[in-house]
Order: structure tokens, then C-alpha cells, then sequence
């Protein structure tokens, strides 16, 4: 059972996740993006339930009910937060008619998000962060993984990447497709100019 | 005038500051934090009444109008996401009573957030990050510069800082020190183990 401190640094990191990823969602006109901040969304409400409980199991006097009380609120605002994300996520989901500047903000970022499902053929598979040098040889860095129904915010160097782990990726366009065909296993990273996997800093 | 690109690219940027501030205001205990999320609330406010404005009078038919209601939308959301981080922040500008596990979070993270203002005295003005190499000497990372009313998130190696900048970084507790005294103009970069700054990569 996770502690009240694990999931208040949970919300925190999920609550940046969410904010991003909507955004981006609204941006970029991403549905992966949009789907992502659904699956947050449902898995801060479990969260805020569990914060909850837990804060009313623990209140044993006056002080700390006092001091618990503040939990709550901060739940609440975790809540309001997601509701916020998963509106902005909804317009996307929903097949908004994109304004014509979303399409400039688009063409002039030479940033994009993409989502990709790691194959078992993959070779990224078994492999961490650090050695792959993703981002040399794409261009793209992971910014968190969902591996089932857990997640991995802001995965470093150390990161393994399992077979079926869903990396959610920001880079340029062509980083994107590139990252697209290395988690479908259709290009090895030898053919991204690298040869060998030094453990250096990447 | 701003553009409409601009104001939502800026939110966008905005947000996810507010709820990294936020949040850290309060597992960090920082009043700082806190007051930064504060300022901001004020500047999202106004960016949302010139969306708002600019909306209205760009929309000249229905079709117009349909995709013009997106950028209200979005605007409602940031209102929220800034208002939800306003109440995180103002548990801490109240004095709130910490609950143990804020003590916990705070021990066992290996970051915490400072804000410094940079005195005319200090070396690191009218110097790039990426000739300072702040992250290297200091340990600490800027997140975002305020200037005057404005703000830079996410600076980068060509970011000049100048004079009376306010400088938002996360680093270890050592390293705030640091920053710290580096901005007051007490402590030289010599005195910082690199000797030159050569223009690579930070």
C-alpha cells in the first residue's frame, strides 16, 4: 500500500504530466496525448480516494486532523487540476475544429509529442535510457513510460525499457517516426549511426 | 500586442510552472514558491482577458465563432489549473501546520527549490547560462527567469541574465546556498572550480 508521502510526490509528478500532455494534446491535435491524460485522470481520482482515507484513518486528535486537513486540500487541488487537463484533453477527443493558430503554433514548435508501444522485437527492449542514447541518435526524450498501470515520470539514464512499455515522447517530426520504427522494431540502432553503447552520460 | 499564438503558447508554459511551484511551495515549505505563484495567478488573469477579448473580436462568422469557443475553452481551463495552484500556494502564505510527511518528502528528496535575485555586484550578470555552466558549478538548474514583468520558462544555454533577474532553479540544498551567494556577488566563479568558460556543451 502506497504511503501518503508516495502519493502526494505522485501527484505532484502526475499533475505536471497531465498539464503538459493536455496542452500538447490541444496544441499538436494529438489523440495519443488526449488518451494519455484520460488514463491520469482516472488514476489521480484512485489516488485522491487512497489520500483520503488514509487521512482520516490517521487522525487520531484535534492537531492532527488540523494537520491533515491540508492533505485534503491538496487532493482537492490535484482533483481540480485533472478536471482542468481532462477538459482541455476532451476538445481534442471530442474532434474540436482547430482555430488556424493552433496550426502556426504547430509549424513554428519544432517540438511534437508521440506515443509508442515498445514490440518484443524491438531493440530497445532490455536496454536503459543511458545506453541507448535515444536522444542522440533520434532527437527524442522520453518523458515518462506507463508500464500496465503504473508510471514512470521523468525516467533517467538508469530507466530499463520492458517489452510493451509505453513511451511518451517529445522531439522533433522526423524523431518521432524514427522512435516509431525502433520500438516496432523495424530498424536496429545500428543503423542510427552509433555502433556501440558506451556507458557515458548521455 | 500579443498574439492569440503567443498568449496560448505562454499559458501553456505558465501552467506547468504554476503546478511545479505550487506543489513544491508545499512539500518544500517555500514561502518563495509560493509568492511566484501568486504573481503568475495575477499575469494569467490578464492573458486570459486578452484571449478572451482578442477572441471576440476575431470571430466575423458562425464558422469563425465555433473555433474561436476552443480558445475560450482553453482559457476557462488555465483560469482553473492557476486558481487550483493559488490554493496550493496559499496553504504555505497562510502558515500552514506541515504534517510530518512533508518533513519526510523534503529529507528524502535530493531537490529543492530557491529563488534568487541577481545583484548588480554578482559575475553571473550580462553572461549566458551555457558560458556559466551553472549546472555544473552550482549544481542547480534555472527554470525560469522573471524579468521585470516578464518571463523566460525554460531558458537555455543563450539565455543572458541580466541585472535584478530573478532566477527560479532546483538543485540540492548545498547548491542553493551557492546560487545564492553567487547572485549576491559574494562568491566569485573562480572560487567554483572551473577556471574558464568555454562555449561547449552545458
Amino acid at each position: 500500500m502506497a504511503t501518503i508521502k508516495d502519493i502526494l510526490v505522485e501527484m505532484k509528478d502526475m499533475s505536471e504530466l497531465m498539464v503538459d500532455l493536455s496542452y500538447s494534446a490541444v496544441l499538436f491535435n494529438s489523440k495519443d496525448a488526449a488518451e494519455e491524460v484520460i488514463t491520469l485522470e482516472n488514476k489521480i481520482n484512485s489516488l485522491n480516494y487512497e489520500i483520503k482515507k488514509q487521512s482520516l484513518l490517521a487522525a487520531r486528535s484535534v492537531e492532527d486532523a488540523e494537520r491533515l486537513t491540508v492533505l485534503l486540500e491538496i487532493a482537492e487541488a490535484a482533483e481540480s487540476i485533472a478536471n482542468s487537463a481532462k477538459d482541455i484533453a476532451d476538445l481534442v477527443l471530442k474532434g474540436f475544429k482547430p482555430h488556424p493558430v493552433f496550426k502556426m503554433v504547430m509549424e513554428e514548435s519544432e517540438e511534437t509529442m508521440v506515443r509508442v508501444v515498445v514490440k518484443k522485437e524491438s531493440q530497445l527492449v532490455q536496454k536503459s535510457l543511458g545506453e541507448l542514447f535515444l536522444a542522440t541518435r533520434t532527437g527524442m526524450r522520453v518523458i515518462s513510460i506507463r508500464r500496465d498501470e503504473s508510471w514512470i515520470y521523468g525516467p533517467d539514464r538508469n530507466t530499463i525499457i520492458f517489452e510493451d512499455d509505453i513511451l511518451i515522447s517529445k522531439g522533433t517530426v522526423t524523431g518521432s517516426g524514427i522512435l516509431q520504427e525502433l520500438a516496432d522494431g523495424e530498424i536496429s540502432l545500428d543503423e542510427l549511426g552509433l555502433d556501440d553503447f558506451p556507458h557515458d552520460s548521455n
